[in-house]
């Protein structure tokens, strides 16, 4: 893992080898994701929104109503984003080295907000087709009162930092014999069996179904 | 769902209808999840950092390094804390009534550390026996060292809201015929099959595993 791109923000001290700044790997993250927690300063209170985002290049995007906090008031606002994935628990012989797996991307960047409408259709396009491969062009089409009611924001992926842990246990040496198990409980998350709406009049299950989506694998319903 | 312990920061405006102060449905979303997001403001910048948490009473409690900044400095520091789970997507027949199922919590609170090791330990023994029940007193002993580099912080669970969706499409009346598929496709979160370390001495796996935990339900191995 290289470390070329921290900046005073973004440079990892506690835990530096867990860092990385591929931007790869961390729009990989992003992608397996599909819950971010944007952290802003508003009015002289820090609070933390938990949003749906997407990306589109080096962008990380969310929408909202126009009122909420997360868009509104943010344009040139600078947010912390962070988005996590929960892999594993690590149960170790000492209490000390307990620890989870994860794969975590921390984002800092100056909101602004898509106002152009044909911009705003391509990107909640890209968000529908996120969670489910070409589902945008099988529904009925948005009016134009939805779409000024929304409001699309981003920032872009430039100052950022992954931290991840993906291994075994990390006793120290004099405690490998204690009698206890150790080891690691990989955490997955999955789809389960569609739940399909009473009245409606198409039965088929969309053929491309989100799979890597949320961290988990696809799950063929029983 | 009530609304009667809303303050002026945790008043729902968005949602209303998806809210509640209800203190023991937070403490069931609380315990259910192990990741929480602890929003700050620190020397003028706000950091958002993924965070183990547990629970005793009415006070929400998580550690790290002395030095981490979730910890230090944030003794009697306002910070928002948001813990969530995601449920479900929710697949419409149009584009804007999209959504996703959810259980989340925002938290308001002073921070304070634990300074007596005497509570230190027994904190630390309920967060160890969280995520694996009755395994503290299997483990080798904490050592003085170990204790002494960890801070134990907490805010009491006061100022708090609770929002969810649990339902299926909310398409306009006019659009239930459009001919797409419409439903909710359920996440959950599962533990795979527990990887044992190799040089491990006793390979009973740990009698009483975290279920509820992750949001997810326990999952036996194949
Ligand atoms: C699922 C999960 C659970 C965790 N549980 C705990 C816990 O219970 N206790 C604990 O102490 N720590 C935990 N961590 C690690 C925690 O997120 C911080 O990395 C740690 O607290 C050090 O924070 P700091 O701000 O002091 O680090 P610093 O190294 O000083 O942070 C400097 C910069 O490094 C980057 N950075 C720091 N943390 C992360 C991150 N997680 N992801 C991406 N970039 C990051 C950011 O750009 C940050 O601004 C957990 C992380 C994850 C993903
Ligand atoms: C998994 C998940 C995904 C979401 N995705 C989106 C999305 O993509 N776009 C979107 O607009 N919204 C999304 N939301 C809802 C979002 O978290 C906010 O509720 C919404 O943006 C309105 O925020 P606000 O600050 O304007 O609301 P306000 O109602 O003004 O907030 C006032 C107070 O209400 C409480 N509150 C607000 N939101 C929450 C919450 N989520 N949990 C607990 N208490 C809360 C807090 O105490 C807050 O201080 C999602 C929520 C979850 C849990
Ligand atoms: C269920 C039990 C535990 C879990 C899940 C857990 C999890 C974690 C995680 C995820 C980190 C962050 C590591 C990183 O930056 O990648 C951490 C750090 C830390 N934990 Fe724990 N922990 C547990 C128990 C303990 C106990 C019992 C102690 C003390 C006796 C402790 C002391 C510390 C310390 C000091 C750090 C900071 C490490 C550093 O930054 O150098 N932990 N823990
Ligand atoms: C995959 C697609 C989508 C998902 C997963 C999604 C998810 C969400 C969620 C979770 C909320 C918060 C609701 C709450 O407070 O409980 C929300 C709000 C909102 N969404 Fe979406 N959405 C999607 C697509 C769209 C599209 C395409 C539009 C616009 C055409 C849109 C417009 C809105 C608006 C206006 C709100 C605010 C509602 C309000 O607060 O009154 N969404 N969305």
């Amino acid at each position: 893992m290289t470390t070329e791109h921290a900046t005073d923000k973004t440079q990892i001290k506690r835990g530096r080898k867990r860092a990385s700044y591929d931007i790869e790997l961390a729009k990989a993250i992003i992608d397996d994701s599909l819950l971010c927690h944007i952290g802003q300063h508003l009015n002289g209170q820090t609070i933390v929104t938990p949003t749906c985002h997407w990306r589109d290049g080096d962008r990380l995007y969310w929408h909202g109503h126009i009122k909420a906090r997360n868009v509104v008031g943010s344009d040139e606002q600078e947010v912390c984003i962070n988005i996590s994935q929960l892999d594993g628990l690590v149960l170790a012989r000492s209490a000390f080295h307990h620890s989870v797996n994860y794969r975590s991307v921390t984002l800092f960047g100056k909101v602004q907000l898509v106002t152009d409408p044909e911009e705003k259709l391509i990107q909640l396009k890209k968000f529908i087709d996120k969670v489910s491969p070409h589902r945008w062009e099988t529904l009925r089409p948005i009016h134009d009162k939805e779409l000024m009611i929304t409001s699309v924001a981003w920032i872009a992926i430039d100052e950022f930092s992954v931290k991840m842990r993906n291994a075994g246990v990390n006793d120290d040496e004099e405690d490998l014999n204690w009698p206890v198990w150790a080891g690691v409980m990989p955490i997955e998350s999955q789809f389960l069996a569609p739940v399909v709406e009473k009245d409606c009049t198409n039965q088929t299950i969309p053929p491309t179904r989100p799979q890597a989506l949320i961290g988990g694998k696809y799950k063929k319903e029983s």
